[in-house]
């Protein structure tokens, strides 16, 4: 590593990267046969504190729009056909409904990341073998390991807020120190079981300047963030990109926080989330805690799923 | 109306259903505008107070696992495609990922139908018109009303809990009257802006006796019941099967709930959920009423959505 | 219309556009309950004498490869999804099998349309109401009219060959007077029943060069070339675009060949074709003209299918 | 093996199947990385003789209707969604479009199996490695080798007409003296490159009894007849079931014409074609030959593809 100042970070070797690695890996923690990850953190005491963070009653989407179109961050756009238009059967009432379809992993629909989604080296967490996968689906810890849903405390980590920016620009890779910093702004301590939510304003500057090809450049967390999470114990980890920076700060790594998260801590991803209704719900409050619930399909063998999460504060 | 005795229930003529259909009518309440319905009910304070039951921080999913197997109550079977099996690019770490698709309307996809799922006699809730939808979706009460989620409290009506049985056999209507025996049983009171969960057995009994085809054949409640969820102002309400008995109790009339909640009241439905943990929950706990939170994803013109709803005791 | 020189083109007015409906027009031709237009001009002699072209037993594909990849023109990519990878049941010998999904219609897939797929101001061919179409499909006129394929004698125009260029450039309009040159050129003469092929050059030039939106710019008919080809009484018409030239020269009109094509005339078209392996093939073999089988999906009510049409010489 | 009578057949053991593979095989036969299998006895001569059987101009389909309704024999049912009603965009004319998607591979679809579909003990033809497939497709022997179509002489082998019966009964294995006895009743021999098409009636008795599972009970070839095929050196093989007898005649091999046809032979199979229409065109016009052109969409990496084979007399 080598010495950065301001918003530089420093470029980490493969080497540095094993070492982070091994420093965050839960793998054993929970017995060999755990599929579920830094999910075994968030116990019922944590979900009885976060339903307690309920004061106004007000509910948040943290999810984007179901997403039709192609674009440079949406090269497998979702599909949304009618199926019936009130003209099908004979007799009242009659029916409108429509097929749903997508690809859902990617840069465009806000999803969940079961510990499955991510093989690394040939392993995926707890060192079960990328050879549990096949065409019908992963046999470890695929999305069923969340089919009670994610209850949780969500604490919105609002880095452009911090920096007095509308967003970050694509690219940045945001330190563990600012993790603190955003903390301290916040009034409040990341902890066990924690739900963390990064913001770098990505939906706003979409929405301001047009869609760009995240799979190149995104901002998200550098990877010695991880270990500052690691040592909080969070839970689950979610970001308006994919809590990865690109280009990645590792050499030859595409998705360093995907391998550190998923593979190696058990923390759950949450994918491309819409974070601007909730940061301004925050500031209005005046707080960056809420009840955090996410609801992924039930789907047997699924590498996770779209999901649409819910602030309630 | 003519009289019954024990569990049977009366045949309602069309005119009767008419004359039902304007006793629960809130077309024009909220306005003439209006495209939430009932979810107006659901004000911040009752979010408040279902927050306030979450005392032992249990999480429990009322949701069907995607079923991807044709049978008598999946004839248009949900997708599930393995896109992709940690082979597709260059570098590390490497990707599963999976395709999900779903026509989820029908009777096997635990799923919230809009406001505009229903077409009656030309109309759709508070009177818009059936054209407002077109092979684009739904311009008028789609799933985007729900964006921020359902959130409120959850009253888990346990009929064969009730009748001390392991299931109401498919065919049979509930009456008013039980849903109030019910009431006292659970030592509750259903009121404004509850979100109300039918429990039919309908997953125990598919479970022990196999599939069979509910189009023709299911449990749900008797339209006069209706009327007295509408006197007691409720939000939302959900079934493990999809809240209709069938028969239809009224002539000519396929799905007279359907017209009465999603047309007439404006209540969102919660078609064919698993209620068996959720029942099993409660009755440990020894209470019958919890947070409830559903979140739908954001499809812009949306007949509705798969979904998996969470109790939170 | 106004005077041009060299490669320019007219402009149509509305009104003169409409005098061109009336004057390509078969509605009534074969019965007010015609479905299948031009294909009645294609007899089972006109077949006979297609098949005796063969005499080298060469057979070239006309058709696209199933395009995957979102682009500017296939902003509705297909689907190609395995659902077996030879390790799903138990057993010798295993399966390998996959999804194919497509929204089929637009820029990127060969296929057919068939003649419900144009509604002109509210009719379809021969009159037929747009109101025959509905959330299950078409009830008139739809690819079902294909059902025993499309067999009869192909005729490639080859426009950038008589003009001794690689392909026209997007905007081009072919103008009538270029397909008699071209009869000439390729020493024969268009006639009854004829699937006539027109080759820009689109695919040579994407694959060249790159996709572009052809929604905006494409190389295709002037308009009053339809006059020409409804007097040789063609049956079908193809191109690598989708015969349309865009900007379209006439006012007001998106697609002025579809519309006298598909409505007026009944003349099924091919769209998107790969004419590149057919022209080569022609130039090698002398001749312009082969049996031509396209043999369309048989999808009850439906707009179309994909097509791999061939070529046999 | 033993002796049978009339039409009873015997059963085959491993090992007497492993000697029918073995002396069936054509690996290597056309270099040690061939693909095409038999489509090399598809040569230009054989498509110019097939061509000169076309005399009376009719053509008839050889495929069955899209089918998207879920049943015994359709699991998986195929998807028709319509995606434009004439409601989408200003202008005219308007589009009415549809969304196809099919897992065709099954008992439903007609549809061409490539090579690469049939994994036996993890090798494909001409002995490549079942791993050249991926979650990307094949990348050996897929439908890319067919995308010139296939176009030759197409034989319909008319069993139930021989027998004097509507159809033979799901379970009945056809054995090679019969296929001989076929060719003299038909007055034609099986030859070098020919399409043979095996009507077992199947369609017609779906038809008249209503669907039944064919993956347990299916008429189709003895694994013997397959020895009489490779002697007369088919190029391809259909029928209307998918030309397995089902319970099959080999202990422990669930399709061992699959695994003959499509991995030792090379043979490209049809399946679940419709034979009916042109079992009474060929009763028709006294000849059970015909031009036969089979367009499978071109796929990469394809296994297979649905198709609409064409017969042209």
């Amino acid at each position: 590593m080598t010495k950065t100042t301001g918003h530089e970070w420093p470029q980490l070797t493969l080497g540095a990267f094993d070492e982070l690695v091994s420093a965050v890996s839960n793998w054993g923690r929970w017995g060999v046969d755990d599929e579920r990850g830094a999910m075994n953190l968030l116990t019922a005491d944590r979900i009885v504190a976060a339903a307690a963070l309920v004061r106004t009653g007000r509910s948040v989407s943290m999810g984007l729009p179901w997403n039709t179109e192609a674009g440079p961050d949406n090269p497998r756009p979702a599909l949304h056909y009618m199926t019936q238009l009130g003209d099908r059967d004979p007799g009242e009432p009659q029916t409108n409904a429509d097929f749903l379809g997508s690809d859902f992993h990617g840069k465009a629909t806000s999803h969940v990341d079961a510990l499955c989604h991510c093989d690394f080296r040939g392993q995926l967490y707890n060192g079960a073998s990328q050879s549990t996968l096949g065409s019908a689906g992963a046999t470890f810890a695929s999305v069923e390991v969340l089919e009670h849903g994610i209850v949780g405390r969500g604490v919105l980590v609002d880095i452009p807020r911090l920096r007095g920016l509308d967003w970050l620009e694509p690219g940045t890779a945001v330190l563990p120190d600012e993790l603190r910093n955003a903390e301290k702004a916040e009034g409040l301590e990341i902890g066990r079981g924690d739900i963390v939510l990064l913001r770098s304003g990505h939906y706003k500057r979409r929405q301001t300047l047009g869609p760009w090809p995240p799979f190149y450049l995104s901002a998200g967390l550098h990877p010695t963030a991880m270990q500052f999470l690691h040592e909080r114990e969070i839970s689950v980890l979610g970001a308006d990109g994919d809590s990865d920076a690109r280009p990645s700060p590792v050499e030859e790594m595409l998705s360093p926080i995907h391998a550190l998260a998923l593979n190696a801590m058990g923390v759950h991803l949450l994918d491309n989330l819409q974070l601007e209704d909730v940061a301004a719900a925050c500031a209005e409050e005046n707080r960056w805690e809420f009840l955090c619930v996410v609801a992924p399909l039930r789907v047997p063998g699924g590498t996770g799923s779209p999901i649409n999460p819910i602030a309630i504060f």
